[in-house]
Order: C-alpha cells, then structure tokens, then sequence
C-alpha cells in the first residue's frame, strides 16, 4: 500500500475536491488548509502569507529577482514559508497514509524515498472556469482566463523554484487525470482503485 | 461511449502490449503494424519505410532540414506518409470503437471532432530497459539509454511538426499512466474502466 498521496494540480481543476472525497473514501486524513495552519504555528507567518506564497510564486515577492549570490546569504520568508511546510508534510507522512495536496509535496517526498502514489489532476480551460465562477462568483478587473493562466504560471514558477524540475512533466506523476472529460468521481475511484490495488 | 482509444507511448513503456490487451478486453479492433500494411498498400512505399518515417523524425530524413519555403514546393515522402495514415487512421476510426497506437492519431481525430479517450503510457528508465533487453536482447554499439532517449526524441520532433504541439503534454491526455510503477495489467484495466464508464 503506498503511504501516501500527492495531488498536484491546475487552478480550478477541482483538485482540491477530488483529494477530499479519495481521503474520505479511504479513511485516511487529509491535508490542505490544516498544513496551512500548522505552518503558521510553527512559523510565526500570518495564515494569509502562507497561503499566498506557499504555493506562488508572486511578483510582490521580490525574492525571486534578486541575484543567486544574494541569495546565499539572506533566507526570504518564501524560503522559510517552504522550510516550515516540508517539515510539516514529512511530519504528516510519518504519520501513515494520508492524502497531501499541492505545496511540492510529491517532491520533498520523493527526495526523502518514500513511496508515494503521485497524481497530477487537470482540465481544460472551459470546465475551469465553470468551477472558479461556482466557486468565487465573478471576477473583477482581470478576466478569469487571464486569472487562471496567472495561477497556473505562479505555480509553475514555485515548483521550478523550488525542486528545479517543471510542474506537470508527466515524468513526476504515477497517473495524471483529466477532471474536466472524465469527471470529478471518476477521478476519485480511479485513484482509491489504484491505491487500493498496490501492494 | 468513447468511438475510439487513442495511445501514445514512450518507447519500451509496454505501450503497445497495453493497447493489444485493452483491445482484446473491450472485444474490439487493435491498430498498429496493420496501419503500417494499409499505408503500404496505399502509398505504395516499403514498410520499412513506413515503420521508420511513420513516427519518427531521423537524421537520415532530409526533408526536416530544408527550409521552409522549399517545404512549401515539395512533399516528402515523410509527408506523403503522414497523409496515407492520417486517411487510414480516419477510415479506422469511422468503422466503429479500436484502439490505435501512436502515429498522432489523437492529434488526428482531435482536428475532426472524434471523440476519443487519450491515453499516454511512459515509464521510468529502468523498467523501460527491462523491457527492451527482454524484448531485443542486447542493443549493440550504443548503450540502451542513449537508444531511448534517442527514440524519445525523434518522436518528439515528429509529433512537433506534424501538430506543432509538444508530445507528452498532460493537455492532450485524458490520461497518462506509469506503466513501470503501476504495472501492465493496472493500466490496462484502468483503460478500460475509463472507457467503459464514459457514456
């Protein structure tokens, strides 16, 4: 049986809700704001800063321009931000199998040699943007194309970042899935079928 | 109901055993050297060629190296190739549910609205290894890596000019498995989940 799963995922991809219904029909824990939350204790970062650059890149982080050489020297709050949560994800891995979505997680894992069952969930653009408007409403200013093609980008600047390789390379996940042609449940049974079935 | 599965494969990831069981599961028609024979018949070129050109670019294919406006005076017999089995990939499609492997038949019946569930197989090096000593024997002269990564990217190239998109992109996926890490029999049954789930 793998320990645990990793579920990264694009904005609006309904990742996140995918993660929760395989952990409940699994009876294994789930992890997503609850990192967020024990990153913050640990931290002393404000919950809204971790959930802004714990996964994001953002130009309001200027901490990804400055030069290599800097940044042997200086530790920006992104990188501690990233510190606090490996330790939190390796803490919540020991603790037997659970599902972790986002943050690198298949990543630090990886690294440490545990075995994971990696799932990378997407979709296109159309049923995206359904699922962002259900669930923000609508977006001002900026159009919700342009808003997801941010998330994905930021994310994508994170994971690069960080582990040095590139988010979605089909190379990192044991199965990627299609949310928006397959479904939601079908993405949901496919991964418990395919946890259930290692040994 | 999906009319038909589509599946690209890294070369050795046991795509094309994958695809021949799916088949043989669902009871319904497996493409692949019978595409090469019908495109024989068609174009009249050898099936060697067929099978060399059909799917990868080569060094040894001039017709990648000439410039663009020459490309717009002359058909290779690359691409007199594509165009045979881009036809007998459609008339494959249009006599009912198959399987077809590789030669960017989900490219293919993507750009004429078919409905197809696309499958991506890969594999980690060594499994892919494995199965390629198992299956050749020992590969003189150039190490086995070099020869995969070879093959990986002439069909790349391939795949690249022929649809200006790049092979192993998640988009156009439904699903992408690891046949090293899941093992054969899973993707093969997950295929065939997936396909038979779908309405």
């Amino acid at each position: 049986m793998y320990p645990v799963i990793t579920i990264s995922r694009e904005f609006g991809s309904g990742g996140h809700s995918i993660g929760e219904k395989v952990a409940k029909k699994l009876g294994i824990p789930f992890y997503d704001g609850d990192i967020v939350t024990q990153v913050a204790e640990d931290s002393g970062y404000a919950k809204e800063l971790i959930e802004e650059q714990g996964e994001y890149s953002s130009s309001a982080n200027k901490w990804f321009d400055i030069s290599a050489a800097s940044a042997m020297y200086f530790q920006s709050p992104q990188d501690e931000i990233f510190i606090a949560q490996k330790k939190v994800i390796l803490k919540c891995a020991a603790e037997g199998p659970c599902v972790i979505v986002g943050r690198c997680a298949d990543y630090i894992l990886r690294k440490e040699h545990i075995h994971c069952l990696n799932v990378f969930i997407h979709s296109d653009m159309e049923h995206r943007k359904e699922r962002v408007l259900q669930r923000y409403g609508s977006i001002k200013d900026v159009g919700i194309e342009k808003r997801l093609a941010k998330k994905d980008k930021q994310r994508k600047t994170y994971y690069k970042y960080y582990t040095d390789q590139n988010w979605g390379n089909y190379r990192n996940y044991d199965v990627a899935l299609d949310s928006g042609m397959l479904g939601e449940e079908t993405c949901v049974d496919i991964i418990c079928e395919l946890y259930n079935r290692k040994e």
